[in-house]
């Protein structure tokens, strides 16, 4: 998608075909910085301290990360390496697991003196097919808006999403967003509600900037707002994103996630989850018991960082000098507030059910 | 209450009998600055820029407004501009309507050359009759908190407010806060999950300040936090404050509070609303069509202050430049997700009935 009206994706590799470059998203919306990845410690540390994020970014950067590794130690130990070093960066997102163990599997296959070429295939194929997937998630999610826009009589689809899984989130396009620039490329007149997401504010800085670059209409709301604004009619559809989804359809999202869905279920406000089916956890069914849920450092809750009038940067406590902070990252949406999963393959029911329907030869695997 | 140690309330006259003097919450939690309100304008101003904030400290405020005005004017039309310029400071809270009616009514009844020293006298009674209901709201709310305390074998007692509904908001003591000074003073282990609050903040700023200068053990969660915590059985009550609660039980109160009460209702745990009777308002029943939710400026969206590692205080931007913002101040939550409200004179369930059995006399004024 479009930065200052040039097209991007959220990695790639540079002139030097072993370089991998990422834009730096700890630097956004302030300024728009890309970085190079030299090894795996770097493609582990871009993960960690999140200048990359959102789960099908993680698992694209953690498959170059492994094509890194392979530059500089092709052996099987090297492999396993790689794998365990990358693997325990993020523990809710699917997707590391999923491309990683892929990467593994591919990489053990082949003769190690030819690992680092197919690693990098193998990588630029695990974002080519993502990008592919967010693609027709955004074709099967467009239907969902042309209805509400059709229910509105061709008047303005209000959305509202959660955090980032926009395009910056996944390789190109994004999962959630997928479905408004496609709207919006139908010409459909779309205006987005977008939640700031404390503590990291990815919605604020992150999809704000997204849609800002992409001439889509938003206007960035505290995470309080959002139940207030659907008990006056003032959100057609919600579509969020997901780091893992159980397969009976609970889904583990951006923290706050589960707050909004209560609200859209209280106020009969349709709520969507946009997913690859990569981020589908076939062996877990109870997402409230089943998913370890990331607790992070609680600087990120009681500093943030901003510009001044003056351009300047600071990073700012604000909250009560001597008081604790908790800082839960992730929080899970039991199915039964979830109304569809918006797939690469259609919009299923969020249930064990609709899932396997979709997804038979998948589901059987994990039986 | 106590900051460094030494007792406070929120609003006194100061050595020189005139002078009214408040805490600056605005300069809260980095620096502790009080104030001096020279006249109606200041005190005016004081609540439109939220130096005081707060239901009944705004009511507290506007009352010593009017003091204020009679030593400058008066005559009735002294009064009557007085009354109506403190009257636009805040649309939403309704002790300021009737703390200015009050005074308005004890004023005109007055010769205008007594009217000065009544005026004080009448609003040091306000202040001390607040100081009164919060004493009475915190033994009411005691006994929930005792029973959750059996509840859970005599261990910590985990609860969770939103915003700021402490003694800052109050004249002393707090509505909400009441009863976890009261639960404290008994020795019953507590602990406070504090909502940031987004996007003022006033839950990280001002709930956690108090509390750490109370030594009431504390953490500081974003707005987001909340539903996950209680999915987890980590919160045993709810307890928050409310800027006007109708007849029938509808509470609005600071942005945010309807999504947690969605979550308490989900997940079983008991939210309570604690009120002094003075922000019932008994002509209206429907709180989401009836309560006009006021609207304030993007900017306390899209900036925040804070302090540096060296100290300095610095305005920043945390949200995309060039993306708008949206700044609903309250949210209404609907009384069915309320498990009851504390007040003055006990614990109510959350309906007409309810509040009319407890307030006959208001009730049958308001017909």
């Amino acid at each position: 998608m479009r930065i200052n009206g040039r097209p991007y994706r959220t990695i790639w590799t540079g002139k030097n075909r072993h370089d991998v470059e990422i834009i730096d998203q700890t630097a956004l919306p302030h300024r728009f910085e890309t970085a190079v990845l030299d090894d795996v410690e770097d493609a582990a540390r871009a993960i960690e301290v999140m200048l990359v994020r959102g789960a099908p970014l993680i698992g694209g950067t953690a498959a170059y990360g492994m094509a890194l590794a392979m530059l500089a130690d092709p052996s099987d130990a090297g492999v396993e390496e790689a794998y365990q070093r990358l693997m325990c960066t993020r523990p809710t997102a699917v997707n590391l697991r999923w491309g990683l163990e892929r990467m593994r599997r591919v990489l053990l296959a082949e003769p190690a003196s030819s690992r680092a070429d197919r690693a990098y295939a193998e990588a630029a194929a695990i974002c080519d097919e993502d990008v592919g997937l967010c693609e027709q998630i955004g074709r099967h999610g467009l239907a969902l808006i042309e209805e509400a826009a059709r229910r509105k009589g061709g008047g303005r689809v209000d959305m509202l999403t959660h955090c980032n899984a926009g395009w910056l989130a996944t390789i190109d396009r994004g999962t959630a967003t997928a479905p408004i620039y496609a709207a919006r490329e139908q010409g459909i007149d779309v205006h987005v509600w977008v939640d700031e997401t404390r503590p990291r504010n990815q919605g604020a800085s992150l999809t704000a900037f997204e849609l800002l670059h992409e001439e889509v209409p938003h206007t960035i709301i505290a995470d309080n707002v959002g139940g207030h604004l659907m008990q006056h009619g003032k959100v057609d559809l919600c579509i969020v994103g997901t780091d893992r989804t159980t397969r009976k359809g609970d889904v583990a999202n951006k923290i706050g996630t589960y707050l909004k869905a209560l609200a859209a279920h209280d106020n009969g406000v349709p709520f969507y989850v946009a997913l690859p089916s990569t981020t589908i956890d076939w062996r877990i069914a109870d997402g409230v018991k089943e998913i370890e849920i990331e607790e992070r450092g609680a600087a990120e809750l009681t500093h943030v960082t901003g510009r001044d009038a003056q351009g300047q940067i600071h990073t700012v406590q604000i909250t009560n000098p001597g008081s604790p902070g908790g800082n839960w990252a992730f929080d899970v949406t039991p199915a039964k507030y979830v109304t569809g999963l918006i797939t690469e393959r259609g919009v299923s029911d969020a249930s064990e059910e609709g899932l396997r329907k979709l997804f038979p030869e998948e589901s059987e695997l994990a039986r």
